[in-house]
This record gives C-alpha cells, structure tokens and sequence, in this order.
C-alpha cells in the first residue's frame, strides 16, 4: 500500500483571477502544515469536465507515488452528486463523482490492482457543513490534507462506493477499420489534443492517414516533415494523436474545436 | 502572542504576465530558505485598492494562525504614503497604509484584541534604499521574510504608528429601512460580489428584495430556485450578498460595475 | 564552489493555460522531494527568446547562491540545437543553447569567476530518450533536480562544452555621441523596458534625451515629474532605461514594440 508523498496537486476551472485558488492552499495548509501543494492548471473551461478528466489523466503519473490529485470541474456542486476520494495503483484522487476521475484512475490501475472509492461526506468526516458553491475550499481541500498528512488513512474517508461514473464521451476505440477518436483539448498554440493513445495508432500498422472536418491529413513523424502552412497529424509528447500545423493554429485553420470526431486509417 | 507559521501570502495587481510576483518569491527565500510563499491572487485590477481590500479581507482567514500577508496596490508608491506591518488577532498583514489593510486587519482583531501598526522604514531595517517604484520587492518582501522567520519580532519592525487609513468606500451599512452597500468585485464568472455581509442580510429576517441598477431582484436560497436567465441575488460561499444569473454573466446582463450601489429591503 | 540552495526557478513561453508547467513541478519533485520550485514567469512570448534572456537575466539575481534556473524557450526544441547546464559566479542555469542564457551567465559571472558550460545528453545521463517537442519535461526538469538535490555535481553532467550561443541582439552599446539600444519587453502597464544598463545612461552624465520611434523624450528622475500625457524616460527598478507615460500605455501611445531602436544622448 502506497503511503502518501505529502504532495498534494490541484487542477480546477476556477481560473488565477479570484483567489479561489489560493483560498484552498491556505486551508490545505491550515490542516497539513508540511504540505507540498503544486497547481497543476487552473485553466481547464468552465464546467468542461471531458477537458478536466483529458488532462488529469495524461498529466497525474509525472507525479510521484503517493500524490493526492484534488480535481475540480463541478457543475453539478450542491445537487446530489457523490462526492469521492479513490485510490488506484500508486495515486489518489479527489473530486466529484461526475466523468472527471475516471480515466486517470483507469490509468494508474493500469499496472495493477483494483479502483477503490470512498464516499465522502463532510459531516462524517467532522467538517462543517460544506457551502453549497465552493467544495473545491469545503470538503476537497480539507480531506485532500487529511489524506496527504497521514492523519486519515484512505479506508477511514468514508463508506466503500459504487464504481465511479464514466465522463460524457466514450474513451477512443478500435474499429474493424481503424481508430475513432476526438478532440479532447486545444492547447495555447492552437494544436488538437485527441484522445486517442499512441499505442492504439501503433497497433494500427504503417501509412495512416487521419480524418477530421472533412480533411485527410498525413501522419507524420516529426513537425520538420510537414509543409508550410499544411495540416499533420503526429504523436505528441503525451502519448497521444496531435493534429498541429508548424507556425500556426490548427484549430483556425481547420475550424474544428473540442468533441469533433477524428479518426485514423490506413492510407490504402 | 501568536508565533509566526512560516507562511508568507502575496496578493498584489502586479499580473503574471512579468516576472515580478516570481522576484518577491526569490527576495523572500533569499532571506528566509524555509518559507512557504502562496499566492493569493495577482489579478486584482490595476490600483484597485477597494478590490484588493476586499479580497484580502475576505481570504486571510483561510490561512493559519500567524501568517504573514503581503498586500501591495499602491497607486502612491513613491510618494509619501506610509509603509505598515500590522498585528491583528492571529495575523499579520505588510504593504502600504492606503486602505488596503484596514478591513482584513478589522476581520482579524473580531476574536479579541487590538490592531497594532508598525511604520516601516528601509534604513533603520538595515535593508538598501528602495526603487522609487517597487516597493513588493524592496521593502514589502524583505519585511515578510524577516517578521515570518522570526529573525524580527513585530515589535521590533519600527515605531507604533497611527490607526490604519480607511477605505475609499464605507462598509455596508444598515439603514431604519435595509442594508445599503455596494459592488466590491466581480468574478470569473460574471457574478457580482458585494460588500454586504451576510449576517448582516440575515439580521434583516425574512422575504426580502435587493435593488440594484434600477432592478429588484428576489433573494433565493440556491441556483436552482432561479428560472433560467433570471438575475437573483443569493448569500454566496464567502459570505456576502453575490448577484448572478444561472449559466451566465450578471455583470453583463446588468450592465452593472464594480461600485454600484446595493440595497436589500424588506419585500413589504 | 557554491552548493546547490535546493530552490529551482522556471522561466519558460508554455502559458499557464495547459498542464505544461504542473507537469514539470511532477517531474522535479518526482527525482527530488525536497525541491523549492519558483515559477518566475511563463508568460515570455511564444518563442521569443530574446525577451526570455531579457527578464532572466533581470531576474536571477533575486534569487540566493546555489539556484538552479531552468529556462525554456525553445524553438529549435528537436532539432541538432545543444541542451546545457551552465555555472556561472554562485547560480546554475539549465536550457536549450539558443541565446536565451548568455545574458544572464555574464551578469551572474560579473562578481568574478568564468562562465562554465556542459553538454546535456539524456542517455549518458541515464535518463530515457526525451520527447521530440518537450525538453523542458524529458531533459530540463530531471537534470535541474539531479543538480539541485545534490545527486550529481556539476561537472559529472556533461562533458565540457563551447562557449554559450550569443542571442539575436547585440547588448546595448556605447558610442561616441551616446548610447545605443533595444526595446526588450513591455510590461502588463505598457511600458516599454530596454536593454540599457542604468549604469551606462548614468555613465552619459547629466541633460540627457532619450529618441524612439521618431520622438525625443525628456529623461526624468520620477513619473511625478512628468506632465499628464506626457512620454518620459526614466530609470526603472530594474536598473535598466525605461519609457512610460503616467497613467497610460506607452506603447500604445508610441506605436512602438519589441525591438524598436532606442537611443540616449546629450540634450546639447
């Protein structure tokens, strides 16, 4: 069993421009005063869970065994959605019960053992009643502390719960003739993150070539292999399928945005 | 007396776009290798004191007993305004004495005991003459990382000084007929958050209106009590009268700023 | 020889939109739990390496002997560009060998002692082979935490290398009639900071003019001195020329932007 690192990350949609942020540092430090707390973005768009659990899950395993991810994209905070911590493999999360957990787990479960989720409930857990807006600062950053510190272990959060519920879009799969994925995210420079894993386009063979918005576009190994101004798709840093054209935004040219369906094939 | 923790916040109008927030941070671990910096927010509006005050006041508690917050919007720097370390109930409170203190320091003296203000002077800290410009990093910073690491006892900052400036604005006051205040901020959302405490509405008892901008507005208990598009006023998580609208901008749809006059009423 | 302060700062054109940054705090607390990371700005414009060697080497200095830097402004990142790891007087400086550490090694190398240079090879270093897009995670990070925890000295990093990359500009340059230099950035307020050393304007003697964009500008000691509207030139806070105009944009009023020559002589 993994003992927590005493590092605790945060990834939100509440943004750097009201100190929601801070806030939570401060009450994370109120209760685990050696906390190592590190922002892992606070950018993700409003209420876009499918955006939160994409980087989540490609960003949580460059942390190290122990970590405690608090993640909160929460449109439905104050109505009846389960509030969870889990563990799976060497990390735990910490958020709403909402699609957001759920590929990052599956991730860390990867190399072995079971997802393991506790319900959490303020009261139980001798906090004050949560205010109906803000459990990112309520519930998620007091038990994040009280996990990370060591003060709770993880069986003693709250009663064992349901599987966690699975996001708005299915995970990318394999058809009989070929991968179908989506846009997950754009990034600063207008590049398309998909969710599609590397290794799934790998499996696929030699000479693809990807479909989006009606366009056919080269996989290529590197951005030097495209032409100025052409639209590729490559494998990007994250292990995943990138459609990106070099000094430029991919999104604008192609006026594609998040969900747009992607798929790869065999050029033949 | 409250100890200091070791913890130092940094809330200021400097943005993140420059490297200025990242040299306090460097100016602090100089001085003291152990401290823990968390930044509160780097966005309020340029020489905003009002919001800035606002903001502190309504966030330092968050923090534990004996942290040191930094404050710099100082539209005077330069000038003859008057540098201050604050002592009020468990916290400590560095910047410049323009307002931006007084209602962080009030909330924190409410447990008991009085606000004590220190007048610092660069020379007879020992610290060089600061830029005519950017105190955060010469005096303010230094200051923290002295008073935190227990290096200077508070006492020992400089000479007692006079009671804090006040605002540029009145606080929320209660008038024979409501409450009268005003808008303090408005956040990522669109939300306009006032300077009206809560327990303040409450005191007001029942079925009450809030009037702003030639509207009349119903106060509900949640989200989900309003109609769609409709403006409403609720008692949001920090505590105060909040104006919004569900799934949009109040600030927009109001067509209604930072300072605009608030009051809640009895419906009768 | 300096011992590493176990404090690493970040300075790098990834915005803080995306997990870019989150992820490379992981992947130094990963090799080194102890680590102080510092962001001290993300926000240099994308690829501009220029205005990232510009506020590096303004900024370093802030920072206590023994601070690994890490800078990462990279568009050469996966071509036969050099990676390396710099020791210059008391600071360490980790990045692509591209111009955007020249700057900084010279002023931190000023106090006496020679600027050191180690090529960086992941393989010899025994990490796996590094992404083609994001050295800042798969080569920077790991060799800063390695070198700031102490795990690997210095000279065990690399085999001794060329002199450092000069950047696109020259450095400000003194002629006969005066001084010649750039517009390196503009700050969140709109005002234009050059690469002109205060020390050499102060080296002009007294009844100075400042010339950009086809405009001559009085150089004064304070914004007070300035007329309401008016453009002045003055020496910031960062030792270094500085053209502003109170209570405004003075880029905006100039027409002027990164790179635009500036000149100081004498009024007669």
């Amino acid at each position: 069993m993994t003992s927590p690192s005493g590092i605790i990350t945060l990834l939100t949609d509440f943004g750097l421009q009201d100190p929601f942020v801070g806030v939570m540092h401060g009450v994370v430090l109120t209760r685990f005063a050696a906390a190592r707390v590190v922002d892992l973005t606070h950018a993700i768009a409003p209420q876009d869970v499918a955006e939160g659990s994409f980087w989540l899950a490609r960003s949580f395993g460059y942390f190290p065994a122990g970590t405690v991810h608090v993640a909160v994209v929460d449109p439905g905070v104050g109505t009846a959605r389960a509030a969870v911590a889990v563990r799976a493999g060497e990390h735990y999360f910490i958020g709403p019960d909402n699609g957001l957990l759920l590929a990052a787990a599956r991730s860390a479960a990867r190399g072995g053992g079971e997802i393991e989720v506790c319900r959490l409930d303020a009261r139980s857990l001798g906090l004050p009643a949560p205010s109906r807006t803000f459990h990112g600062r309520d519930l998620f950053s007091p038990v994040a502390a009280m996990l990370a510190s060591g003060a709770t272990s993880f069986a003693q959060l709250g009663p064992r719960s349901q599987p966690l519920m699975a996001g708005t879009w299915p995970s990318a799969r394999r058809h009989d003739d070929g991968v179908e994925g989506r846009v997950a995210t754009i990034d600063r420079f207008g590049n398309l993150l998909t969710n599609i894993d590397s290794a799934l386009v790998r499996s696929l063979g030699e000479d693809l070539v990807v479909k989006i918005a009606d366009r056919t576009l080269r996989l290529v190994s590197t951005y030097g292999e495209a032409e100025r101004g052409e639209v590729v798709a490559l494998l990007s840093s994250f292990d995943l399928l990138e459609i990106a054209v070099r000094d430029g935004s991919a999104a604008a040219l192609l006026g594609a945005g998040k969900g747009e369906p992607v798929t790869v094939r065999s050029a033949h």
